[in-house]
């Protein structure tokens, strides 16, 4: 078992939950799907989050996708998303995972929170809820929840609670907070890590304000991992170019609502996932849709080529 | 085992979650409280509901809060509030409650919904989620959800489901919302009830407008009974005289927020459950507010003491 | 011409803005209205509030309001609300009503504000703009503008800008917020006046707790005047008596968006204006809502007659 | 004099407005960005919209911009945004650009509308205020707005008033709605024009969906000519090259609240206009988002190069 920390660096893809045509959870496919990510290099995975309809999901399915992922992951670091509206069903759903190995918890704020009092007072809660060895990724997503954190409110949490070691960026725009992050860090805060989601539409511009790697579900993990890979060894023009091929299928998947759709096809168009059926309330492609996305795939294909 | 139907009239009083002072769930006073609210009159609970401090309540407590309100309730009819952002939750806690007795569950639409067709659509999925044999209820509270339904969207709902057979009526201003629906009705468009909440401070207009009773928490169930009786009667001034007396500390309860600190301190006082204690994020009363409290309460029984 | 500062007491009236029947302004009715409020006892009046319909106003005639409310005043203090999507509106406006006359200007915060950042630099702009030497008053009132500003927000606010003298309170709940702001008042912090709105229904708490005055728009400003007298004389409980017997009334005119109705229904029958009218988009009172408040009316009566 | 109709085809590219840098109106860099746009290719201008800084304007100085720009634009159509809170505002604008040869005006809806009848009343009463044989723009821009409108209640909107001829589209995601409208036209509804927003990011999807044409203000004109003229031509997978050439950058300006800085920054060094200035509250470029845009563009050249 393995934990996150305020230094984890890399790739952590946001999986889907994968269903049968008829609803059913599909363990089998569950499996595919990670050792897909693992193949494609990701270096950890986040499960029922956003995008893993975690809201459809019994507790005992939660349970159960969270199962099917550890074990399959082989010691690698699993983030399990737990946001509620309520605090009991996230210190239940933290203890049960955390004690089947899990590499710590998601936490989003809830969509009623304005002040920055507030904000701080929550995260407090959550810590005191979950327990201060649990490892906490703080969700920073405006767009989705409607709470805006601004960077000196992330520094008081950030100082508050140690255990609370990562930041999901998606906060759009977002760069200059991570800038400013990372220069209240060299005045001396402690450091957390800082993995930046938004279907990965900013990579490299985040990557090289300071970012710590990916932690989105764009269908083609082997982007993030590239990126964050030449990013790293100081390839900007290269990490840009392969981004630059990717992102008329980023920015088409990137649409709120559609994305998990548009994911869920590509994933089973690659074989990652048997169906690309979404529970109830789905929101499933459109025939014009899964046109417009296969020509994306299939000039994103030449252009990949034209790289090499 | 008594269902709500369209044509359920009468005061349901929205239940409070007694805890010790130590966080745990207070099981002696469910049933002190379940008796309370029956010897003031009550006809029937809603638990669970916002006013429940449902989200800080395990899966686990929310059933055990459920059996025991229902063994006290003795077949009286008792609504479970099932509220949740996803439709998997919402299936399950309606099940395991429904098959203990419950006569039926209220949902109030998630934050996020915001066109016509998103609304109705929501419900519809609702419907086929917890099945059309479940009584639901309605809650439309757009102070606290932010989704604005007006009367012409109900109305789509409910004609598209009979199972929806209440409206838990909490939109403010929602007068003429009452007046529309019952127009709507006599028009041939087919009956649902209509219990009112936002505190009471509305219900002699609301019950002059239509409505069947109300459906709301204030410490003093007795108002609602009275007040609902002399309208029922055709008494308007005496059911005024009574509301009037008890208005200056329904206004104070109303407060969002502060409502729930207000009516468990108010119920501790009365005997009706053993301690005020909320449950983390609590909001308890400060030392002036108490005193207000005391003073509108000590002002209301000598202002009842003048009616009789 | 007299300014208001931060030691401003007293029972501001929220004035509306009469029109014809035909929707032309009628400055007839201004000066009428005016005269109504003084007579009545108020200290000052606020025009150009939200009540005021000067969305409806063009440029030409809010200078025209202001012009006929300033001379009819006679040295009276007139505060003028200015509050607009862009600064530049801002700082037109509060020339003009400045340079004629009035005692401050009326600020809100646009509902686009987030964090207390934000918050607090939007009201440096405002400041920049109009000038130090403008007294503003700062509007809190969460459930219009959506915009929640902590007691720490507002001190930073406060400190930072010497011309900030007012504060129009209605955060709901609020009656902590005073509290608070005069406790770090004590602790040395530059005093503001505090000026309550929310239609007056907390406005015995609200002197308690050490509000200023009233600044609010119910039709019967001599509630405002008698209790704001009585508490200041320390006379808590006939304060009490006079507040409850105008409560009902009260209540049902702080309805959102009906309650501008029911005031001009109140003012035109009390004879203050001569017509109801509103502007487009108008929400005028349904028959039998004019039949509730009469009723109300009737009653208030009744009970006002029987306090004396 | 032109006025735009619902047939309206082509590139109307949203100006924004230019100023010296100590805050003036830089009526000389009005007239060299006009001919700038035109020389690029545009068929049309929208002034005062969002992102021309509308609000920092006084009402004369909107004027002064809009007589500059009709005057240098010749006779090409220039719709003008006039949003404003109040429908005199809306009204009085609208009388006044009209007068000058404005070719239509455009409203988005005030973020206070939630109902499909909210917003389809406040539309009938933009129509009834600035009158009927005014061509409107209707701006569906949800993530500014938080107005949700269906495709449905757009429809209806659309046959109630034959005057409102366009619809700016800015929905996200979006795509489906234009198939949507067009369908019901091809059903026998009335045609409306359609222009898309949003900086560009979806415009070749757009085209394909029936769209005629781009609304918006990306600082190369010249990417929204070349694509909907490729696409007029059946030309996709050409119009597909340019605008996967140009999208690193309109991704990076479509970032809200930060992209009026980079187009400006863009405009200014391209020598359409003398300064990047905003008026306050201002948002410019940090010095390492200049380094980023300047990169984004040179990587734009070398690619538009190998294009040809």
């Amino acid at each position: 078992m393995s934990l996150i920390n305020s230094s984890t660096k890399g790739v952590f893809v946001i999986a889907c939950t994968p269903f049968t045509d008829n609803g059913g959870l599909d363990g089998e496919s569950v499996g595919r799907m990670v050792d897909f990510y693992y193949e494609k290099g990701a270096d950890g995975l986040t499960i029922l989050g956003m995008m893993g309809e975690a809201p459809k999901l019994t507790q005992a399915e939660s349970i159960d996708v969270t199962r099917l992922t550890l074990k399959r992951s082989e010691g690698k670091p699993v983030v399990v998303g737990v946001s509620a509206p309520g605090l009991a069903a996230i210190g239940e759903l933290t203890k049960a995972v955390m004690d089947m190995g899990a590499a710590g918890v998601m936490v989003a704020p809830p969509s009623s929170l304005r002040t920055d009092e507030q904000i701080i007072s929550y995260y407090r809660n959550v810590v005191e809820t979950v327990g201060a060895e649990v490892p906490v990724v703080l969700q920073d997503f405006p767009l989705s929840t409607g709470v805006q954190i601004s960077a000196k409110t992330l520094g008081v949490i950030f100082e508050a609670h140690p255990s609370i070691v990562m930041l999901k960026h998606e906060d759009w725009p977002g760069l200059q907070k991570i800038t400013d992050l990372r220069e209240a860090e060299a005045k001396g805060r402690r450091r957390t890590s800082i993995l930046c989601g938004n279907a990965g539409v900013f990579l490299t511009e985040e990557m090289q304000r300071g970012a710590d790697g990916a932690m989105t579900g764009f269908a083609y993990p082997e982007m993030m991992v590239d990126v964050v890979r030449l990013c790293n060894e100081g390839k900007y023009e290269a990490a840009q170019d392969v981004f630059d091929a990717y992102l008329p299928l980023m920015r088409y998947e990137q649409q709120p609502g559609l994305g998990l759709a548009v994911r869920k096809y590509v994933l089973a168009k690659r074989g990652a996932i048997a169906s690309a059926a979404q529970r109830r309330p789905a929101a499933p492609l459109s025939a014009v849709a899964v046109k417009e996305v296969d020509k994306l795939i299939e000039r994103q294909a030449r252009r990949l080529g034209m790289l090499t």
